[in-house]
């Protein structure tokens, strides 16, 4: 497989089964300028797949921590109403939504005011994508772009060769067919959250190295995986790779100490916090630790919004995964949260739990979906972690030991 | 002087003498994405100079070859209604608008339908900017970021270093003083621009090989030069490098024949039209000559709408232009435009009339300005080519001879 052809198979598998762009539609691509020439690849495969027009959204972080430097801080974080205005209009155009991530830049915030880096994060834009995605309104993909600013932090060196044979393997593109190898692999976590979903479990329970922590779910909590349907009928895959089952837990309901298994890779700006630890209390994240000045930038992500300090999601991954089994670490958390399980803060993910189609923020709240501007992952497991489902009767049942999933 | 210390005078001088950003000035930067490094300083000196903020709109000449090639033909050319939306609120905001050519990639569109190229220029967006401009509302700069793709088409071979001495020679960034030098050098250009507003001549007339042109002007034209102000009073210097003095002619008058001494690269596309050749009847070009697909493209644009046929400029630069000194053929219109005499078919400069401040496209029309969505330059001076005033009375007065200015 030449890179040419690697782009290519890349291109596709990201039109066809992660957004699955459907014939005239139009495809809006966002990315970062570090990601040019992937995201000219991917703007070909969708117009060659059918879309009726490409618009980029090109953003470029070093404009961002000039701003941070230099400019105004009561302009930080702010989007241009145009552009809030158009997003807007997606609920009633209904594009299809490519983003390109791989933060293209190691420690492009170092030395910054941590309240400053957290201030300067898009906020109002990310809610109005949240709620577009929490909504099943648009289909849509993350999939992350080599680039020699994340392969630096990866290895240590812009070995951007080196980092696109590991992304080949997560996302097998080496597979003789990497869709229909998809669709298989599609089915295997498939039966993971049927297996789930039979069990109805009142609550998940994460055991090891400085973690001893409940999350409570819902009666309506569903055990989702790979694939996602939007409200009219057009089947994705958000994340590419994939090899979680995730589910919505009440916001209510998390109690214990957990302490993160990676780094974690602060979306947007490209911080790496290390050493991150929290203990929650009903639900609330009432501490936090981490290493240098990672603590006062997940404290100001968590300030961003009344509910930001609040679980809104739970994924189980075991030690089969592709990406884990790669042994990288990828200081993304896009692939870093495949590796293994996790958990995020923030927003809920109404299309995992039962009957939350059309309700407003305040009936989702008192159902127990966590409803914020933020939704931040980060990984809790690994082979030291065990991890079981806990029955409102109080039994216990194993779901991952030593690495696998052991839940039939 | 370091490539560094450079660019931090090329960005200095763009935003302090080409835009002139006022403190809490919004800053409007457009750009392509091989223009990124030199963008990046732009901002910065922005914000350093006070700018409240700096929005991008970032694109990238790939993607519309990939809907030319791709996408539906219905599609090409359209800018999204939220951009252009955007757009028209600058009338009320007032940003400065800085611009970064340089076309970044020789030969991007070779090999595609010259009518689906010219098609696929964004007509709607450049109008509205146009018009913002010609009504002084913004105070706006364009200059032109050295990069690979450039330097390949002017020297056969990626050779940014050379390129970029090029420049700061003709920017005079070399100059002690180079805010200083601009002041004097416009102080120069103005002095021309007096003297021909004095003779207030009513036609002016070159000769030259495969050139017999008479341009006739209105009473109302007004010379002018390098600095321009807005109607709030910021005074800018729209071009850098800029050499010439120049004026509007009267739509209706122009007669012959003319033959361009430069290439011509078709702005937004970068496609390259050698051996361009127009005749003139009544002010409208009535044939075009050039080599291979130029004049289809040329045609298709001249097609853009009622009045792109006709004259919007005319424009005096002589010998002594830093840009002619350095005896390199740029390949980029705002470049080779100041190496010697050039004409624009499409939109006239109301700036340049007098009077002609808050009338409307039917009277200035009616008055001999040409109003039109077009404005394309092309060179038509040099060595061999006499430039003579005429006045009413029938004589004539020498303005360039032997590539010298001679009108005191």
């Amino acid at each position: 497989m030449t890179p040419d052809e690697r782009l290519e198979r890349f291109s596709e598998l990201t039109v066809r089964v992660g957004a699955n762009i459907q014939p005239g539609q139009e495809v809006v691509l966002i990315y970062q300028v570090e990601h040019v020439p992937i995201a000219r690849a991917v703007a070909r495969a969708a117009l060659a797949a059918g879309a009726r027009r490409v618009s980029p959204l090109i953003g470029d972080l070093h404009l961002r921590r000039a701003a941070i430097e230099l400019g105004p801080q009561d302009e930080l974080g702010i989007t241009p109403g145009y552009v809030l205005d158009w997003v807007r209009t997606f609920a009633d155009t209904r594009p299809a939504i490519v983003t390109l991530t791989g933060d293209p830049e190691p420690d492009l915030f170092a030395g910054l005011d941590p309240v400053l880096i957290g201030k300067a994060e898009p906020r109002d834009l990310r809610a109005l994508v949240i709620s577009l995605i929490t909504e099943s309104l648009v289909n849509w993909t993350i999939v992350s772009a080599p680039n020699p600013g994340w392969a630096e932090m990866v290895f240590g060196e812009p070995d951007v060769e080196r980092l696109w044979q590991a992304v080949a393997t997560t996302m097998r593109l080496d597979d003789n067919d990497p869709v229909a190898a998809w669709r298989e692999h599609a089915a295997t976590l498939d039966a993971r959250a049927a297996a789930l979903n039979e069990r109805a479990f009142d609550a998940v329970r994460f055991r090891g190295p400085g973690t001893d922590l409940v999350v409570g779910l819902m009666d309506v909590s569903r055990w989702l995986s790979a694939s996602f349907e939007t409200q009219s009928g057009i089947a994705h895959m958000p994340n590419l790779p994939t090899e979680e089952v995730f589910t919505t837990p009440d916001w209510r309901r998390t109690e214990g100490v957990v302490r993160s298994t990676y780094p974690l890779v602060v979306p947007g700006i490209g911080v790496r916090v290390e050493g991150l630890a929290f203990r929650f209390s009903e639900g609330r994240i009432v501490d936090v630790e981490a290493e240098g000045d990672g603590a006062d930038i997940i404290r100001t992500q968590l300030a961003s919004d009344e509910r930001a300090p609040f679980l809104g999601e739970i994924a189980l991954v075991d030690g089969s995964s592709r990406v884990r089994q790669t042994g990288i670490v990828f200081y993304n958390t896009l692939f870093d949260e495949n590796a293994t399980c996790h958990i995020a803060y923030g927003s809920g993910l109404p299309m995992a739990v039962d009957g939350a189609d059309g309700k407003s923020a305040d009936e989702l709240l008192e159902q127990g979906v966590n409803v914020s501007s933020a939704h931040t992952d980060f990984m809790i497991g690994g082979p030291e972690v065990e991890v079981d489902g806990l029955a409102k009767d109080g039994s216990t049942t194993p779901i991952i030991r030593d690495d696998h999933w052991v839940l039939d």
